[in-house]
């Protein structure tokens, strides 16, 4: 059924019983998180949007979920040899913070340049962090070669069906909100990297809200799900250009995500880092959450309208809230001076 | 039942029944604000703390449930006829978006110096503001004044009954809560200002965990509860002591909830201006919240192990998160150096 390149046909009622089933692993151990109304001050009143909290998910983002599925799941024996992962944060959290409820060690190769905070939680779990030039050094190699010599056990950050079945309980717990206030989701935005989150959240919502209409977010240059959604073929982010999103600087999308993300998806929306700094400091004023620059992304393209709220009912996914004090002070700056220069 | 200088009983089955009727009235309308973990890197491992995050109400503060339990018992023609409040902030946003919510027209009387971010919020709600000075002028005098010119009703800010039922309802949560994890409190800690909040949390906690401790958590210099709750009468506050803490600046108890407070407190916790910052950074870092000064006080007690948290179950209020971003930045700026000065 999966093959590589995004040619497969994904099976979506054995992934829903899939993400069904992760709900019941992460029962009282992830956080249910809570569903929050924007207020109109925020959206001009123009649409009515709900925001999914996951910054108060453990570990800061909703990597918790996929990597609790996945490391619940082995067996001791494996488990016990050790687990290693690459993430730029939020997923190296999440492994070493599993990792320690499960009492083995974590091995986390992580680039240099991350955020520092993601760092210091990272290692506050217990784990050890290898780091890594992220220009002139592979990740996955480096990985491959930890889990060659410790016999450990490589913990994908999205492209596998146990990673992405715990990032849809996301979306089971949306519905099940929405269904309690009686209400039926127009649109989710959610935040886009290697594609897991939403692949998850896109499975559970179209199972029971099929007329909604899913869009990954992705902050400029590092595109590439929303230019494959176009094509229709895997498509590669190239070159080195900056971004403030960290957390979402893959270079293309996942073999499993993509085909998932192909059948699902009403296409993609991609905004910039003044964008993504601008809805911040939005969080910040009205919403009261701290975002971390990738976990704003979703709310940044309804700011910004990249999408047409009037009327509608809208799900934003904020994704993540680990950022370094300076990065978010900057944000509030600079929106501060925006708006003083638009007085 | 009641007169002035505290030296009333109050009927605590009564204001229990209707901080009850008042979660009726709020079911639907104010959020249900989670209870959320404290995550063990910020205790120390040393107790369970769990924080009630009334920074994700509507307004962001507690102050939304005591301002529609009031106003939404007004006749419709006492209400059309205009509400006017004094209030740094927080009140005053709340007081406002209710008016709003039930058009009519809400004048507010706010210190010049009060937060900038309180008095757009406030303005955003569409109320009028009437700006005086905290050194000069008496802000009961200018809203009697109001309420007398325009035949409009004043909204209190804690020192009525049906304030304080408003208030409770957060206490009702997190006993439902509790209940839900199959948890008693044993410690509960407030911030406290007047003293309404508290006094609604102990009225609703002490009826199902009559074991709780509940304690007033207050500014350096502001500290009228602690001090009254040691002498057991009235003590003020006296001087112009500058605060952080914006939203908790009484001169004094109010009548009819430090009786309550006297009945049903274990006692007041006292925080200096660099605890409240520091905690404030702590929730930024850890739990990934907005927290203004005042509405950090209570974690901040815990964080400087003012009281022993070791194998105990402790509540903390999160009360507010309207700050402005230039002090909000100056707390993590001030922590972050803090951090770098101890490694």
């Amino acid at each position: 059924m999966k093959t590589a390149m995004g040619s497969a046909v994904p099976d979506l009622t054995e992934i829903h019983g899939d993400i069904v089933a992760a709900a019941g692993r992460l029962r009282g151990i992830a956080v249910r998180t809570p569903l929050l109304e924007c207020p109109a001050a925020l959206t001009q009143g123009l649409g009515r949007v709900l925001i999914k909290a996951e910054i108060l998910q453990r570990t800061g983002s909703f990597k918790f979920r996929g990597a609790y599925n996945f490391i619940s799941q082995l067996d001791s024996d494996t488990r016990s040899r050790g687990i290693v992962a690459f993430s730029s944060g939020n997923h190296a959290q999440a492994v070493a913070a599993v990792a320690q409820m499960f009492d083995t060690l974590a091995t986390i190769v992580m680039p240099a340049d991350a955020p520092r905070l993601k760092i210091e939680a990272t290692q506050g779990y217990g784990a050890q962090i290898v780091l890594y030039d992220r220009h002139t050094e592979s990740r996955e190699k480096i990985a491959q070669s930890l889990v060659d010599d410790l016999g450990a056990i490589l913990v994908p950050p999205y492209d596998h069906l146990m990673t992405i079945a715990g990032q849809g309980t996301v979306g089971l717990e949306i519905v099940a909100e929405l269904t309690q206030r009686n209400l039926q989701p127009d649109m989710v935005l959610v935040p886009c990297s290697g594609g897991g989150l939403v692949a998850g959240i896109a499975t559970a919502i179209k199972h029971s809200a099929p007329e909604a209409a899913i869009y990954a977010v992705e902050p400029e240059s590092y595109d590439d799900t929303t230019r494959s959604l176009q094509s229709g073929r895997l498509e590669y982010n190239h070159g080195r250009t900056p971004s403030i999103c960290d957390a979402l600087l893959v270079q293309r999308p996942g073999d499993i995500t993509f085909p998932i993300n192909r059948q699902l998806l009403a296409g993609g929306l991609v905004v910039t880092d003044a964008m993504a700094r601008a809805a911040m400091a939005a969080a910040f004023c009205h919403l009261k959450i701290v975002l971390e620059p990738g976990g704003a992304v979703a709310l940044a393209a309804v700011l910004n309208k990249l999408i047409d709220i009037s009327g509608k009912t809208i799900i934003v996914v904020c994704s993540g809230g680990n950022v370094d004090s300076e990065v978010f002070s900057d944000a509030l700056k600079v929106q501060g001076e925006a708006l003083n220069n638009t007085e």
